[in-house]
Order: structure tokens, then sequence, then C-alpha cells
């Protein structure tokens, strides 16, 4: 059996997440597997990186499948593309080794969440970004955000419930980024604020979570010394609220 | 009567364009005076910058509309924008003299056409930017554009094919700027290059049809001085393609 890597880009709006349900096909894992199951004749299953939630975006998500082929992976990336809807692309298709797989070799990822600072709706963003109406202070966020690097036991970041896997996760960087001008937005009336998070692993929640708590630091309902005491809690009530999906992206998976 | 000057964004995907049109309501003429003369209680009518065509998106459309009300400028944008599809937004509303007229008064406007170069679909700019695979020949290109800055009879830039009016424009500036990142695209395997167009007004078609001619250049089917003959010839069939609505956006109206 060959195996095969892909990097896929897909705008999560219509889709329940990354991950197969049995009663829904709206899936992203779903709508590959069916596409790629026809292609080769047979049963496919593809792994992922890792899950992304309903509504979260993806510019460089990973995933790998085995598959009997004659195809080259410049045939696959083109058969792919042609059947598959306008929100979901291929971006590569490499032959890797028998033993890659795209879970369990991740060495780490990077998330970018944005916000958009805006007295009025957003026609271009909306689907892309979370919209805020509150200045931000960055300058704290920043401050805040320090807290969060390192190694650490990130149980008060998650809404996961299981509680028998690790909750300890190393953030290797966190970048609270201002930008002004795009070409698809107003200057002076809309600003966008960019997190963007790097690390060996997120937990259920995780960059939502730590983004809602950065945005209560930066709308001064919080102290950012705060953060490492809700750190050290292990609760999730004393962590930030949840940020809408759609501001999310998954930007790269590093092997 | 009062007179408000309102700043409108919008994305023209789903629209027949600005213009109202008695078959159907799909414009953003006829949404806007749907609204407004829902708001204010008898009819309004409202005049545009100038029309944008089915498909041509606007970050800084102009209009204004005059009415009986007793509403501050304010509760018109928080009223307008509440009502509205999420498609069309309202930037700003502000009350001007009764002498105002968004058409007649225009000293110049600006409109980007966005080209995304990529071998493989582009999910977040789909529907905002023209995809093209092959690569362009930026520095040609420049050189071409040169020959359309100035006042010049732009008839073979045009479809319009009434022959009474005036086809004598000024185009102040052409920008052509070569971007390579963004959050929402990948690097190495996208770019993107923004054609800005300033000028004192343009003819119907006009952006689209330079912008072909330039693409043409950029692809080395043209070569630079050709734009000058084009010019003198006057003639539609000399010039460019008609490039696809999605890549225009009127960015700017001065007055």
């Amino acid at each position: 059996m060959r195996n095969f890597k892909i990097v896929l880009q897909y705008e999560g709006t219509r889709y329940k997440g990354w991950q197969r349900q049995v009663s829904t096909e709206n899936t992203i894992q779903g709508k590959l597997e069916a596409l790629l199951t026809k292609m080769i004749g047979q049963k496919v299953e593809i792994t992922g990186s890792g899950r992304t939630d309903a509504g979260v975006h993806a510019l460089g998500q990973v995933a790998n499948f085995h598959a009997d082929t004659k195809m080259s992976p410049e045939e696959i990336l083109n058969y792919m593309n042609f059947y598959l809807p306008e929100d979901i692309a291929v971006i590569s298709v490499r032959e890797v080794s028998e033993r890659f797989h795209s879970r369990l070799n991740v060495k780490g990822k990077t998330y970018c969440y944005r916000v958009i600072r805006t007295e009025v709706p957003c026609v271009f963003d909306r689907r892309y970004a979370h919209l805020m109406k509150e200045s931000l202070d960055v300058a704290a966020m920043q401050k805040a955000a320090e807290y969060l690097v390192g190694t650490h036991d990130f149980k008060a970041f998650t809404s996961s419930k299981k509680g028998k896997k690790s909750t300890v996760r190393t953030i290797e960087k966190i970048e609270i980024i201002k930008t002004t001008s795009t070409s698809m937005r107003m200057q002076n009336v809309q600003d966008e604020i960019r997190f963007v998070y790097s690390g060996n692993g997120f937990l259920f929640h995780m960059v939502r979570i730590m983004t809602g708590t950065l945005l209560e630091v930066g709308l001064h309902k919080r102290k950012p010394e705060e953060v490492a005491e809700i750190l050290d809690s292990g609760l999730r009530e004393n962590a930030g609220e949840l940020v809408p999906a759609k501001g999310l992206i998954l930007m790269e998976v590093r092997y």
C-alpha cells in the first residue's frame, strides 16, 4: 500500500468539523473519504493531524491515507480538486514512507485567531473573523500571553471533560499582532488583531478559550497576572469565554 | 428635505449589480431603497456614485438620499445595518448640504482588481479575486500601464455601444503591486497581484478590459507598446479580454 500525505485548505462555515460522524456526511473527513473511496474504487480512510471543530477553518491542515493505486500524486491532486466543493482545496499531495502518520508524528502546530475591531458589519471577513466593537489593549494582552508560553497543565483552558489524558502542553510562542491595512477592509474604521499560537499540541477548545481569556485582559476586565492563577487553578470556570469558531484558522502542521 | 451621504461595503456575488431593475429586487440599489422606504415611511430614492456591475464588490461605494426624517445619522446607520443582509454594510452616514449629489460631484474613484496566482483552488478568496495558474511579468505590465495613465479617449476599453457620450477620461495613477503574505493564503504556493486604478471616472467595463489587456502583456502575449496602438485605434476588438467581475472592488470615491 502506498501512503500519501496531503495538505488541505478549507472554509469550515458549513461543516460539522473535521471528524467523520455516523449521522451526517457534512464533515471534512467524510467528504474526503467519500471522494477518495470513489477515486480508488475501494474503501479509503483518511487520518488528519487532529480534529478541527465545526466552523473552524484550515489553511494548512495535513492528512494521510493509504491506497493501492497507480495514480501519481499530481493526478490525485487534480482529481480531488476537480470534484471537491469550492470550500475545500488540496494544496499538495506527496507520497511518503509507509510509516508516516499525520497525527502521531506531529511536532508542532500553528493556529491563528482573527479579531476585527469594527463598529459596523465587516462584509468581506464576516465568515473568517470574530468582530468586536470595543478597542483592545494589545500590550496588556501580550503581557498576559507570556504566562501561557512554556510547558503547563492547560486543564483550565479546555472544554474536554475526559479526566484521564494528560492536559500538559507546550506553547512555544504567542504573537499578538495589530494590522491596519488590507485591500478588503477600510482603514480608520476597521483594524485587525491576530493571535498566533505555536505549540506542540492543543487541547479541545484550548485556542478559543485562551483567546477569550486574553480578550478579557484586553478589555481590562482582568489583569494580565490573573492568567497565572487561572493556569494554577486548573478550573475551566476561572478562564475566559469560548470565542466563536469562525475566527479560528489552523495555519500549519509541522513534522 | 434633509440629504444624507452614506458609505457602503458590499459583496457583489449574489447581486445583479448596483442599479435598480424593474424585473428583480436583487440589486444593491433595490435592496437599499426598499429598506429606506420602510424606514422613512414614504418612497425614498437613492443615488449612487455610479453603477457597479453584477458580481463587482465595493469597499467604499458612496450614495446619497433625501428624506423627511427626524432620525439622526447614527440612528439611520444602526437601523440599516440591523436590517441589511450580511453582504451589505453601511460604514458611515453623514448629513450633507442639500446640493450634494453622489454622482455629479465625484472628483475621482479608485478601483482595485485582484489576481491570485495559484495552481490550486483558493478557498478563502474564491469570491473576491480572479485566479490564474500562469505567472505574470509584473515589470512588463507596469510598463504597459504607463501608456494608459493620463487623459485619453478610452473608446477601445469599453463595452458601451452608445456613441454619443464622451469616452475621454483621465487616469491619474495605476499601481501594480505584488503581495506574497496574508493570513488567509499559503506563501510559496499562492501570491497576489493587485491592479489599483485611480481616475476621474471609468467607462462601462473599462477597468476589467484594461486589466485583461495588461494580463495579456504579463503573459507575453502582447508587448507593452501595443497598449498605445490600442488606445489610438479606438476599437474594442483590439483590446484584451474582459476579466471576471469577482476580482473587481470599488475602493473609494473622492469628492
